[in-house]
C-alpha cells in the first residue's frame, strides 16, 4: 500500500479535451478556462495546440490564448506542437514548454498522423534540436499503449521502444496514453514494469481514458508501481473519437477525489476545479463528465 | 499482483437497483430481466424484496416474480427480507436464500430503518432461527461502511463490530456496502484488513457505489486484499438517493470488463449482460449507467 506522497496532475482539458469537443469555443472562453484552472493550484496546464485550424478548428487562436492568459508563477503552460512549423509558431507565441506525440502502433500512426512511427520520430529531431537551442522543455506522448483501434492488443515492448526513442531524443517525460480506454489494472502495471526498464519510472506519466470506466483503477494500479504524474481533463472534456457518445479523458475532479482520499498531495483545490469544469460545460452546453462534479452538485 | 482466480458477482439490479428507480415496472418486465440475467451465466441474482408495497412500491409483486422466473440450475435467486413478516412471505413464495441488512452507524440506522443498530440486529434473531429451520441461507449487508450521509467518516472497527454480529448470528456471508460511494482504495483495503480480523475474509463481500467514480478502483483494491465476491447492478440500475442524478450501484458490465481484463473467471457473458442491461434501461426510459455498455453501443 506504499504510494507516492505527491502527484502532479497534467491538466489537458484546454487542449486534448477541447480539441475533441465538436464545437469550437471563443478565445475569451479558453482564456477564462485556463485562468480558472491556474487558480485551482494546478501546476501544469496544456493550453493549446499549434496546428492548422483547417485540420483542427477547435485549436484555432492558440497564440491569442497564450498572449491573454494570466501566467501564474509555478505553473507550466504547455502547447502541443505536432511538427516543426507548429513548434516555430509556439516559440513565436512565447511558449516555454511543448509536447510531441507518437503512436505505439504502425496502424494508428498511419491513420492518425499519416506516417510510420519512425517517420514521426524523425520529424521530431529538428523540433528537439530547436527546443534545446531555445531552452524549451519537450514532453512526449505515446498513444495506444494498452490497445489500438486498428491493431487490438499492443505489446508493452512495442510501447517501451517508442518511449525509449522519445526519451533518448530529449523528452524530459514520456506520457503513456490508453487512447481507447481498454486497459485494465494489471495490464497497466505490466506496462510500467516493461517500459520502466527502458525509461526511468520517474520520467513516465500515465494518461488514461475512462471509456470503459477503468481509468481510476488504472491510476491506482500505476500509483502502486510508483508512477506519480497523470494527465487528466477537467469535467472529462473530450469524449472518445473511437466510440461516439462515450467518455474519453478521465475527469480531473475524479482523479483528484481519489488522490485526496489516498492522502496524496497535489496542491489542487477540488471545489475550484469543480467550478471551472462546470463553467466550461455550460459554455459547451454539454453534460459534466465528472462523477464527483455530478455528486457534489446533486 | 496476486489476485483471486475466480470472482462471484452478486447481481443486485432487480432488487437494490429497481428499488431505487423512481418508476415501478411490471412483474412481466421484472421476470424478463431476471431470466435474461440468468442466461448470462450469473450465479447469484437478488430478485426482489418482501416489504410493504406502501413503503417500497417498486418491490410490489416480488412473490409473483419468484413464481414466474425460470429457475436455472446453479443460480441462487435471493430476496431481501427486512423483518420477520417479510421473511415469512419469502418462505411462502418458495425463496431459498434471503438477505438482511444493518447499518454501520447509529444515525443511518435510525433514519433508514427507524431503530438502533442493536435493535435491528435483535429483529434478525427470529429470522435467523426460522431460516435455520427451513434450511434457508441468510446473507448479511452492512451499509455506510466507508462513510455515512449523517455521521461522515466511519471507523473500520465500527463496521467490524456489526459484521461480526451478523456473522455470529449465522449469516454465511457479509457484504460491506459503501452506500454513499465516498470510499477510496486504501480506505477500502484498511476496511477489509480490520473487518477481516473479526470475520474470515472468504466470508466477506464488497458492495461499491460509483457515485464519485471510485467503485472499480475500490474493487481492484479489494481484490488485492483477497476479496472475491462483489455486488453490482446491471446498467448501474439504482442511482444514489443521497445525490439526485448521480450514480449509485456500480454497473455489473463495468466490473465484469475489469475482471475479464484481469483474467479472473466469473462464468458471465459480457455481451449478454450488456443486452439485458440495455433492455431494462429501455423499459425504464433511463440512460444506461454502464460505461462499457455506452462504449460498446457507440
Amino acid at each position: 500500500m506504499s504510494l507516492p506522497k505527491h502527484v502532479r496532475l497534467v491538466e489537458v482539458g484546454p487542449r486534448d479535451g477541447l480539441q475533441n469537443e465538436k464545437q469550437p469555443i471563443s478565445v475569451a472562453d479558453k482564456v477564462r478556462l485556463v485562468d480558472e484552472l491556474s487558480a485551482t493550484g494546478l501546476s501544469y496546464i496544456e493550453v493549446g495546440s499549434f496546428v492548422s485550424p483547417k485540420w483542427v478548428p477547435q485549436m484555432a487562436g492558440s497564440a491569442e490564448v497564450f498572449a491573454q492568459i494570466q501566467r501564474k508563477a509555478g505553473v507550466t503552460y504547455a502547447a502541443l506542437t505536432p511538427n516543426f512549423k507548429g513548434f516555430e509558431a509556439a516559440v513565436e507565441a512565447g511558449v516555454k514548454e511543448v509536447a510531441v506525440f507518437a503512436a505505439a502502433t504502425e496502424a494508428f500512426s498511419l491513420r492518425n498522423i499519416n506516417c510510420s512511427i519512425n517517420e514521426s520520430l524523425e520529424r521530431f529531431v529538428p523540433v528537439m534540436d530547436a527546443a534545446k537551442q531555445h531552452g524549451i522543455r519537450v514532453r512526449g506522448y505515446v498513444s495506444c499503449v494498452l490497445g489500438c483501434p486498428y491493431e487490438g492488443e499492443v505489446a508493452p515492448a512495442q510501447v517501451a521502444s517508442v518511449a525509449r526513442e522519445l526519451f533518448a531524443m530529449g523528452c524530459y517525460e514520456v506520457s503513456l496514453g490508453d487512447t481507447i480506454g481498454t486497459g485494465t489494472p494489471n495490464a497497466t502495471r505490466r506496462l510500467f514494469e516493461v517500459v520502466g526498464r527502458e525509461v526511468p519510472r520517474e520520467k513516465l506519466a500515465g494518461h488514461f481514458h475512462d471509456t470503459y470506466g477503468q481509468a481510476l483503477a488504472n491510476i491506482y494500479a500505476s500509483l502502486l508501481e510508483g508512477i506519480n504524474v497523470f494527465d487528466s481533463s477537467v469535467a472529462g472534456l473530450g469524449g472518445c473519437p473511437y466510440a461516439k457518445g462515450a467518455s474519453g479523458n478521465v475527469a480531473s475532479e475524479d482523479v483528484l477525489y481519489m488522490l485526496n482520499g489516498l492522502g496524496i498531495e497535489t496542491g489542487i483545490d477540488l471545489d475550484k476545479l469543480i467550478a471551472a469544469g462546470q463553467r466550461i460545460c455550460d459554455v459547451l452546453g454539454r453534460a459534466n463528465g465528472s462523477r464527483v462534479a455530478k455528486a457534489r452538485r446533486a
